[in-house]
């Protein structure tokens, strides 16, 4: 997170750009939000008369230098513009008029451009943006202004007070949902987030958090004064602030100074400070900093050998291992930590064990494990090199433990493993972990659906990158019901035949309008009786961080109405040299059953 | 269409093959759908003692020729396999089982296997049959047998007289809708339809005249005795079966003999005799032999010089012409039959022409038309070889005659060309046409969005396929709601600034559950006042086959529920350089805008 919040200063007119970018300037403001074109210069381009009004556009380039232009300046399009007007002439001439500015915007070299949306019929603006964003190699952003409240819905209701029903708010979020989803869900569109004096519902207001919120407009009017008659804001609004903080938004500040006597500059200062008093970060949040929705092919531990780097990060986990120790009774198990907490555990309940064997497969881990023996712990371990799967033990053990857990509890193939492996423990032997369970929740988050899409690799089909599950650390996005179980496991598996393949259909109750983009991913486990840990937001173990969440994407976006049901279905597939997962949405939209005969990934035995 | 009906025979019990097929054949019939395993033979693969059956599990491939196997047997998957039961053992069994069947129907090479869906909870089914499918090089067929009326729906209703309300039947096609979605639209799919002893409503069996309807299953059961004894069809279900039988199906005769003093012959002759007795198809329907739902691309008559055999074909049109006629009552216009029309015009009019010019820009063409005035016209015919956008007129002209309308209208460009060449036409001058619309309706059609995706080129973007319209005799589809009208123009164009671009918003009301898989397109034109040519269903112009329908695809298949409003957007684009149109669906999803900037397909200036 920045040291200080980034804040624009929002100008509504600009005779001369140099002393207005010195006055924000010289009051705090990192950038100013500045119209292109001047707003008394509406232009007629048809058969008007004022078609061939005399004197330049608007400004100048060279007002400022382009370092100037690409790094205080943010272009607002002129407010007059009706791309969806029915009327011909004023559509007509609103695109002509459109596509000069952009135009202009992009020649200038500024940092992004704020576009307004006053209601959802918005197809032909989408269209005419959409069209300078396929024609432009301009790496500028275009902010998309939505209000959290329509005009209509932030109207004084005191005037209206006959009326009985109650008004049902209009959803803004759909404004943008339908502007992007034409535009193709192209990632240089941003939300500029109007926040409203009346705020809507807590439910709408987390669906923004999944959206690509770039910055917040704040208005002056929002403000109340205090006690020493500074700008402050209300306890709601700060909450929602600092909620969107959480994205490392940006500020913009409008309006004009309603404290005078403080200077504007006393805003910034406000909205700095809440910047800067928001709590410090839990654990796992300080630890997953930089990884917030970045995809991460999930580990192949069976297949690869993880390098050193790897361990040591996983290793650092404050409390994974101390669950280990607690969950643990006996001996037999693997690599370093996981030894150690044997150990510990051991000498904790004053037992005597005889014998741990640590049995690795990755050859370079079995080194550590031998110079760990040679150092601390002497012939009590045995180190084994090889796989589980075929070890040929020379006694029976009374406890496995094993680390085989992935972000979806089975798929890095823990069942097959310890099914392999419980050859040699004895019949009333027990396994830690002794179950697992996983879980899945439909989610949505435009970020991340354009995340899958740049996956797309060259030699793939153009499908591959919605075939495969990412590990990735949730951040952009919104749950949009409880997570259900999955699969089970237990082990020992003492069943006559060992079946690993899994098949689930689940039901959720959607409760506000949305679009669903894939399925989170999550597990817990029980180590040992009540010992457990988990992943699930519910119920997380506190401060572990060894586990990010799973995600299975879909390939289309699907729009659900709230009340809707969502009913996906999902695989676990075996064969003798793979093992990998199916899944689907069947309701609302029936989609292709993805990854079938793991085409696009599996995960190798 | 074949000169005969194929016909097939099931059978539910099938001892020795040979003397099955010999009685089968023997009867009149084409082909038999048989077991492909033994109805007893249920086979267990878990943990049961009947796991180690010892015998093959069916037949010997060896008796019959694979020339037998491959032309008259239809394989049927066992009835007993329930591969959605919630019951693990019955699943996983049946998952064992399906996958042996298949697989021995691949190794006998047999053209088509049927498998029935008995409820719409048939995931698990549909993603065992597109493993199989993915895995499989075998040319072979899935028939999908679906019910018109679930078995539920048909039982006799008097049993449960108590019950006040109406049952609202159970939507079959349902079923087959999300079976085909999880297997991705594969076209080895096919629906095998039942037709059952009460009918749905009307509206519902048209809804399968839009699917890959390739065999109608009938039991000997729905048959009446007629006055000799005969076994014949009630008039509903002859209505049914003709309606398939313009999807050239084959049909499957199920059930036991109930008229055995006139042998089961009867039945598969009285079925070739309904097939026999169709009515003679319409002039066009003739004339679109063997077009039906094969995607062509949109001429481009500016940027590429037509080939004779293109005129040929079009200059056959009964109607076209003999209206062109009846629209004209002056002078100047193109190609042979259109001089023809208007100097048959004058004559009939008894009015005396100065002059015709005939202004062609096609030079191949131009040889023609030199070649018609010297034979036949003389001097009253003077040819122009020329753009008629920059054709330097000597004179001014009375009227315009062109042909320049495409099935969607303006999407030859006539606009363009008309306003190009309106300069030579007099102030009181008349054009033919003088004004023409185009129209859009939302279409469903399995067979035509599987033909889109093939479309696919090696070295465009996996979207392009979708995102140009097509010419198509639309044939395997229905037409959702009633088409709109999209866009008009009318000539000559007298408008101060002449604008062709438009943009239109189209609102329908879907009154079945469907899936929506693009907008089809028509256009109509008035000639001249009350002179009318129209390709619009409602208003076709009889007998004239010179258009077939347009169709703009649409990328995602989407599921729409009875009473929803279906919303599309569609823009007519304009440069310089090239014309082209941009669309989409924004309700009830809001797929991204298709072709934007052109980027898959324009038309040429």
């Amino acid at each position: 997170m920045p040291p200080r919040l980034s804040c624009g200063r929002d100008v509504n007119c600009c005779p001369d750009i140099n002393s207005t970018l010195e006055s924000v300037c010289r009051s705090g403001f990192d950038f100013a939000c500045i119209p292109v074109v001047h707003p008394r210069l509406k232009r007629e381009f048809l058969n008007d008369p004022a078609k061939n009004r005399p004197g330049p556009l608007t400004r100048s380039d060279l007002c400022l230098s382009s370092n100037d232009w690409s790094n205080l300046v943010v272009g607002k399009i002129s407010p007059w513009l009706q791309l969806d007007s029915p009327n011909y002439k004023v559509r007509r001439n609103s695109e002509i008029a459109l596509q000069q500015e952009l135009s202009y915007t992009a020649h200038l070299g500024l940092p992004a451009v704020v576009l307004q949306l006053e209601n959802g019929n918005c197809a032909n603006l989408a269209r005419c943006l959409n069209e300078h964003i396929l024609s432009t190699y301009c790496p500028q952003q275009y902010w998309i202004h939505v209000p959290m409240l329509s005009a209509e819905d932030q109207k004084d209701p005191v005037l209206e007070e006959e009326e009985e029903t109650e008004r049902v708010p209009e959803d803004t979020w759909q404004w943008w949902n339908t502007f992007r989803s034409l535009c193709d869900w192209s990632k240089k569109l941003d939300v500029l987030l109007e926040v409203t004096a009346d705020l809507p519902e807590d439910e709408m207001i987390q669906r923004w958090l999944a959206e690509p919120v770039k910055a917040v407009l704040v208005s002056t009017s929002l403000f109340l004064t205090n006690k020493k008659g500074y700008p402050v804001l209300s306890k709601a609004h700060q909450a929602v602030l600092r909620s969107f903080f959480k994205l490392d938004v940006q500020v913009v500040l409008t309006g004009v100074d309603r404290h005078p006597d403080k200077g504007i500059r006393c805003y910034q200062q406000y909205l700095d400070h809440l910047w800067q008093t928001q709590p410090s970060p839990d654990p796992v949040t300080e630890f997953a900093k930089g990884f917030e929705d970045y995809l991460q092919n999930p580990l192949q531990p069976l297949m690869d050998n993880l390098e050193s780097h790897t361990y040591e990060i996983f290793e650092k986990d404050p409390v994974k291992y101390s669950e280990y120790q607690r969950g643990f009774d006996g001996g037999g198990g693997w690599k370093g930590p996981l030894v150690r907490a044997a150990i510990n555990a051991t000498k904790q309940a004053d037992r005597k064990v005889k014998k741990i064997y640590a049995v690795e497969k990755n050859p370079n881990a079995v080194i550590t494990l031998e110079n760990l023996r040679d150092e601390m712990w002497g012939h009590l371990v045995e180190v084994v090199s090889c796989d589980m799967r075929h070890w040929d033990a020379p006694e029976k053990a009374d406890i496995i433990i094993s680390e085989l857990l992935g972000s979806f509890g089975d798929n890095e193939l823990s069942p097959e493993c310890l099914d392999g492996a419980q050859r040699f423990l004895k019949d009333d032997g027990i396994s830690i972990p002794s179950a697992y369970t996983s879980y899945l929740a439909p989610l949505q988050s435009a970020k991340l659906y354009s995340e899958f899409r740049i996956q797309k690799e060259k030699d793939k089909t153009p499908e591959s990158c919605f075939e495969m599950p990412y590990v990735v650390r949730l951040h952009n996005c919104q749950i949009l019901a409880e997570p259900q179980k999955v699969f089970s496991f237990h082990h020992p598996n003492r069943d006559k035949v060992i079946d690993n393949t899994r098949h689930a259909s689940l039901e959720f109750e959607i409760s506000e309008d949305c679009v669903v983009h894939g399925l989170a991913g999550y597990f817990d486990t029980v180590l040992y009786k009540d010992v457990v840990l988990s992943i699930l937001p519910s119920t997380h173990s506190p401060g572990m961080f060894s586990w990010f969440p799973i995600l299975f994407p879909l390939r289309t976006p699907t729009f659900v109405t709230k009340g809707t049901k969502v009913v996906v279905q999902i695989w676990r597939r075996v064969t003798e040299k793979n093992v990998w997962y199916e899944w689907t949405m069947v309701q609302p939209q029936t989609l292709p059953i993805h990854n079938p005969k793991g085409r696009s990934y599996t995960i190798g035995l």
